[in-house]
């Protein structure tokens, strides 16, 4: 493959410890192995390459007792031991929530959210980033990059920020204000382009195959990347007392994150750290950009691209790169993937701050309402445990709700005014 | 005092332990005590009341045993021990960030930024807010409640809802419209007051002596939602390897937060907790609602109420009730206030960004910018380890910076378009 980082970074120029205990990438579909390196698409097939491990034997007590942040399983990371020594945003370990409230409107018995939009950037992408920027460095990349539905460029803007190293970020040009702003706080290098999303992509595609030293953390280093997302599954295993849950409701864009997540409890149980027992896992997507929901519901296992359109715009993937392992993982465990209108995307945002306090965006409205409907159509059993994951927060998609919520009274400041009220 | 809490909320109608190892209230004029209880006034002198303890041995590893949120300081607070099994939303444990960046832009050597934004709602509030909520359960509250500018009215909204009891907030109206929009999200009860800040203060103690069974939290249980504020000064000290700063920099509206942070060196250096020796407090204004400040500058002891007129609407508190003891400890230990414009505001949430990957918002501004110009001025030592405070974050005033910071281009999918950008 044709790779943007600088010949530096091949193999030969890596540090010793360089991706810790990562032994290869081993392509998903054929097994196929090629050396670390800037490398995403297998040679012998094409398909995506994902990183492969040599573990050693890990304790909870190891891990319990590393930082308060993604970096406390660096073990399972294809990052250096020193990681911490690296400027980085210290994402990770956010609230697991038990969602009491919710689960008494929706009529489940033990729900819990996993709440990343406490994160350093407000979205579960600072995980991958911190994962994807640590391959960076050590192949030696002088540009950090990515296309973006939004949240991606705001974590990857604040990660370089920190680091002190150039970014340039790619967006469609439609996306929401705030996100827009937000990356081009932390940097000069926000580029927005006209088109969708999946246009946004293949240009970053065409550059990284132009340029030298560019590290597009979801492009040519996106085995790293994703190898990030592990650290929801391994947190929510630990802060449940290192135990799987039952069910698990994960939004889908370009269904890394959901297969990431699988990864880990699969990764987990191997090393013996939790109990091997079944699980279900559900894949969100919203109706307007639902092309896995779609194959799902079909039984199909190829998925067909669609144009976005949808006001879920940080999951408006329309052609997912890893939608068919989205498939497979939601069959094999005996889950689905699901998706809802517009209107009961804003439900969801609504529902979640006046059952538990929590402002979510668009992507966690969607799997909040997800998740309603797969109780009601019984596809989700309703006395299992189960959590339900939020990715981002409301600011960032503050135009969905500001037309239905407001001030309930506008008033003089006197006690009189305020009897009026009838508050 | 009149109160507003119901009957039900005397002394006598307290479980066993309501308030932890808390004795009495104080006054921190004239040290006369009561019972504790929903009263914040002296009844000899009208001095504000604080919680006074009964400590009783407390180690750091007790401490560190406890949950990763503010209640592994529960027996340094006013909340039961089984604290943690009432809903609340978890807040606190955020991260003390080495700001090296923003250190060598500024001249300082040993610089770091404890980061509040990543908090529940964003915001230190939610600390408080956790304390306040506990106080109004044990006193039997049945409405919570607060005057705000803005942060606080999301803290107490969130913390509503997942505990599940009604919330009312009450806001000036010109206030930004995401932190509206924010409140309104999770309750049904915000009131938008046509005055400043100061007039909604007034009407909720007004309401506070009409209503029965209301806790305000910054009102009529004040000294216990102030005592929240003193876990950012646990946090900084533990997560400093039990080591206080040298100089500390926060941002200053009603004066709580920084009295409180002082109140927890004192306390964790009475408990041995840490070793005794000297730090400095400096407070953080803007220039347009500057009272303390302008106290400071002058000499006096007295604070003199102004109307606001800022960008930084959070610290736009004319008459702050905290006032003169932020003079007291600022003098007492070294530092000082300062204040700065708008324009440097602005600047300061640039800085942040662009050095530390933090998008605060104009109070977080406000701090950086003052810290530069202490530097700058000679009043803070920058040869000393020192500790900035970010209590908020920037998608709550994406005005102040959205006019200056945009996409650097907006062009067609292809690379070349993207090559003639020459980014
Ligand atoms: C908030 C949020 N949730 C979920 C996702 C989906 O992630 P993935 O592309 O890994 O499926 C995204 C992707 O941008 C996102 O921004
Ligand atoms: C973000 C932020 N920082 C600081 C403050 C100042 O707090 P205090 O009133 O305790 O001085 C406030 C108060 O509203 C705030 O919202
Ligand atoms: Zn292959
Ligand atoms: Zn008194």
């Amino acid at each position: 493959m044709s790779t943007a980082v600088a010949e530096t970074s091949t193999t030969t120029g890596l540090r010793e410890g360089a991706f810790g205990n990562a032994r290869a990438l081993a392509c998903r579909e054929c097994s196929h192995q090629v050396a670390l390196g800037p490398h995403y698409a297998c040679p012998e097939c094409f398909g995506p390459l994902e990183v492969a491990y040599d573990f050693p034997a890990v304790t909870r007590e190891e891990i319990a007792a590393g930082p308060r942040n993604i970096w406390r399983y660096k073990a399972l990371l294809p990052v250096p031991t020193d990681i911490e020594q690296s400027p980085n945003t210290e994402p990770g370990f956010t609230r697991l929530l038990k969602a009491d409230n919710l689960g008494r409107t929706l009529g489940i018995d033990n729900l819990w959210v996993k709440d990343d939009s406490t994160n350093p950037t407000n979205s579960f992408k600072d995980r991958v980033v911190a994962c994807a920027l640590s391959a960076a460095r050590e192949l030696g990349a002088t540009v950090f990059a990515c296309p973006s539905t939004g949240n991606l460029a705001n974590a990857v803007a604040a990660a370089g920020a920190r680091a002190g190293i150039k970014t340039v970020v790619f967006i469609p040009s439609n996306l929401e204000q705030p996100k827009q702003v937000n990356s081009a706080v932390y940097t000069e290098n926000l580029v927005a382009v006209d088109g969708n999303y999946d246009d946004v992509n293949r240009l970053a595609s065409e550059i990284a195959g132009e340029e030298e030293g560019w590290a597009f953390v979801n492009v040519n280093v996106r085995p790293f990347y994703a190898e990030g997302s592990k650290t929801l599954g391994f947190e929510i295993a630990e802060q449940l007392g290192w135990r799987l849950p039952d069910q698990i409701v994960i939004p889908v864009a370009s269904g890394s994150q959901l297969t990431k997540v699988d990864k880990a409890f699969q990764e987990l149980i191997e090393l013996g750290l939790v109990e091997d027992k079944p699980y279900k896992v559900y894949g969100a997507q919203a109706t307007g950009c639902s092309p896995v929901s779609v194959a799902f519901k079909d039984g199909v296992d190829a998925i067909r691209p669609v144009r976005p359109d949808t006001i879920a715009k940080s999951l408006a993937i329309g052609n997912p790169a890893d939608g068919i392992y989205v498939l497979d993982i939601c069959r094999r465990t005996g889950g689905a993937v699901e998706d809802i209108t517009d209107d009961e995307v804003r439900e969801g945002i609504l529902l979640l701050a006046r059952t538990e306090g929590i402002f979510t965006e668009t992507a966690g409205g969607t799997t909040v309402g997800v998740l309603k409907k797969l109780v009601e159509t019984g596809q989700l059993d309703p006395a299992l445990e189960t959590v339900v994951i939020n990715t981002g927060m409301g600011l960032k998609t503050l135009d969905a709700v500001s037309g239905r919520v407001g001030p309930a009274a506008t008033i003089a400041p006197s006690y009189d005014a305020f009897a009026a009220t009838g508050i």
